[in-house]
């Protein structure tokens, strides 16, 4: 794509848009907005805007698009895959002033939402009416950027994806058109199901302004288990055989023996440091959730748990799933001379014994520090391998495991990313993956933004 | 659009693509595939063909695509809106010779199938596998036929419907080219989301000739309870309630006091007679399940239930599901003389107590035969009204009523259909519910159909 040069003039009249409080071109600002926690190569935009309303962001974008300006939306920058990168420069559109929730409807277990509402807020506010949003991807990010991602996480098992609680999107399409797809109901059979094309489209299509969310109402009994094995092979087995029994957890975290020794250092958490399964289970009956935690904990034992302990206590319960969400942050304190490179692949359920088995295998032989952390229940694995910062060999060593990681999950009928989404560090997968259907994406990408304005050099090769 | 005129030399080309007992111009043929089980006028394809194979299908829609020449994919024609209906004529595929059920992976609660299986065939087949395809939409329906709707029913309120099942599909396109989409693993972040696109296309972009499902395990205990009211607006209030207090039935059915005078007088069973919620709970322990049909009960009873009938038998609750899924039949039959028109609307379930009011009032006022029934727990409305055949001015006021419906149910947050798609019947409502974004279903239908060959003049007013 060829892309204005932006000129004076542009960016006079870009920042007249805004009031001038949200609107900057300053070196601070655009490094700001330069990079996510990924490793992928910083890139400055040229400006970045700060919205108030829907009616700036079409305005920006009818301008954008006339002038040929990449426009990308910003959340917290928190993604994996470099997604909100602005390679090729032009505009940051970053919503935290649009972070309003517009209104919460309990009597129907909806949330109207601006896009920039971080999640674990809307959820400290839907805590006291008994609802929640249960999507939970760890990190601190905004309900744009999970809409744009597609985001889930540890709670993914039992309540689905973000995918599977929006309701209604507001968007602004690439010329300023500002469309709005879905219904209130909580089913439909009525026209093209344009909403989930919308949902994971890394900002490619439109930019999301308003978004209707299904929440949940929060179980009133949860109950959590630990269990250690003596291999990561036997805790794999064990994942496979409680998804097979249906005992329908509400977490199902893989933990490998060098996470949870950092787990144990680093938290203080008094625990056994070996291959782990952190496990949950919610219900409305005490009793029952007894008598499940009891199944799980046979299913562990027959496949070589050495230590099982259930009735874990909320304190306790929550000290492990912080520990759990703040793996990625210890992991790169841990080692501040390396790059950090995250796999993300998803496998069908009776395939996680053997993907683990061979990521495990292929990480080892690389001698390398390697930590591997997976949302088990879904069978999404995530393998982290540290090669050293400015070590072109060992770079090339990591991307080589990468790759033959990814190619592996795709041969088993799975994906090249369960839940980062595909930014820059998956594109070159995507036609392996998706093999014709692919030429269909770039027509629809085509057929919404055809001068490519929106997050371009994402999802596609 | 302007379609082949076609003759004997395309009817031969055709006919030589498969074998002589898989085509037909027969009238009887042709009869038999041209009207569904609406009252939307009837009309005959030129030819009717049952494929083999997705090569087949690939060969007949290059050719179709070519000569311009329209094609209409058939499941059982239990449709209820026309969806099938070749009103352009052209060629009809009946996929009952297409009815494998390729693979049961039970290790991944899923199933590769072809699209002509029946689902009723497919849970047959899953029983003793303790395994079951939850979407439940009462008629005979096809896998095919129900990915083209977005089929749901009442099972939906639990286990969604048939969208939130399909995992993978292989597509044939307009113009021969065959696509997958999707994948085996439990989730993805990876590009566009297309699959969902064509769940609830209604053939109108691409022909389903493969299909993975997510399957459901089989809970061990269910418990029924049929709850009798004073009025139709006490039962809608105690939905409301008991959707609100978290209790996830896995059924949870409104009948009018018609539906029970009909189901008792035609069925033999033996029920008050007053409009009634008619329920189902699920679960892994007995003790837990009978806490929640108490606490069901409860919530009944402080909104105007009259009678509360719980501990329900196995043979009794499959005598009220039957009865439930052969109303439809059971009205047609008792009224020989009279034209069916079902309203198939949803709404938020807040605005489901006022849905039914309004529904009630409208109704009563035309002195019509009436009968209301509903998907209760979803929020989805089915009023079926009853005018004599021939008799022009009832079927006005028929139409007015379901207008009047419909349009109300937009109003409310609501669509124009829960369930039963948009075929003929609905297409009038589609830029009222959908606004700008009918447009942009427009472009993806040309985008994807640029000649328009695929199941024409259904969902686009």
């Amino acid at each position: 794509m060829e892309y204005c040069c932006i000129e004076a003039s542009h960016v006079a009249d870009l920042g007249r848009m805004v009031e001038p409080g949200r609107f900057s071109c300053g070196e601070s600002s655009c490094d700001l907005h330069s990079r996510d926690q990924s490793s992928h190569k910083a890139c400055r935009p040229r400006m970045v805007i700060w919205p108030l309303c829907q009616e700036e962001v079409s305005r920006i974008l009818f301008y954008a698009d006339e002038h040929v300006i990449p426009v990308t939306a910003w959340g917290m920058g928190s993604s994996l895959e470099g997604n909100p990168i602005p390679v090729s420069g032009g505009i940051v559109l970053n919503f935290s002033t649009m972070n309003r929730i517009i209104r919460v409807r309990d009597e129907d277990f909806q949330a109207d939402l601006e896009p920039g509402v971080i999640y674990q807020n809307l959820n400290e506010t839907l805590r006291h009416r008994g609802l929640f949003f249960p999507p939970d991807p760890g990190a601190r990010a905004t309900i744009g950027g999970m809409i744009g991602n597609n985001a889930s996480g540890s709670r993914t098992v039992r309540y689905g994806a973000t995918k599977d609680h929006v309701m209604r999107l507001k968007v602004v399409l690439a010329g300023g058109e500002i469309m709005e797809l879905g219904t209130r109901a909580s089913k439909s059979s009525s026209g093209y199901d344009l909403l989930h094309l919308f949902v994971g489209s890394e900002g490619t299509l439109g930019i999301v302004v308003e978004a209707t969310l299904r929440l949940s109402a929060i179980p009133s009994e949860f109950s959590a288990a630990i269990a250690s094995f003596d291999s990561a092979a036997s805790a794999a087995g064990a994942v496979f055989e409680i998804r097979r029994a249906g005992l329908d957890p509400i977490a199902l975290e893989f933990l490998s023996i060098e996470c949870m020794e950092l787990v144990a250092r680093e938290m203080g958490i008094a625990l056994k440091v070996s291959p782990t399964l952190f496990m949950e289970f919610a219900g409305a009956s005490a009793g029952y959730l007894k008598d499940v935690v009891d199944t799980a904990g046979e299913i562990c034992r027959e496949n070589g748990c050495l230590d099982y302990e259930s009735g874990i206590g909320r304190d306790r319960r929550d000290r492990m799933f912080k520990a759990r969400h703040s793996l990625g942050e210890t992991i790169v304190r841990n080692h501040p001379d390396r790059k950090v490179m995250t796999t993300d692949v998803a496998v069908p359920i009776s395939r996680f014994p053997s993907m683990i088995a061979f990521a495990e295998q292929e990480s080892a032989a690389t001698g390398l520090p390697r930590y591997m952390f997976s949302h088990a229940g879904d069978g999404n694995i995530h393998l982290v391998l540290l090669g050293k910062k400015e070590d072109e060999a060992e770079g090339c060593i990591v991307e080589e495991i990468n790759r033959k990681i990814v190619l592996k999950a795709i041969e088993m009928g799975g994906t090249a990313t369960g839940e980062h989404g595909v930014g820059i560090g998956k594109r070159c997968f995507m036609e392996k993956e998706h093999g014709t259907s692919l030429g269909w994406m770039k027509r629809i990408k085509g057929l919404f933004d055809p001068k490519g304005i929106l997050n371009p050099g994402k999802i596609f090769p």
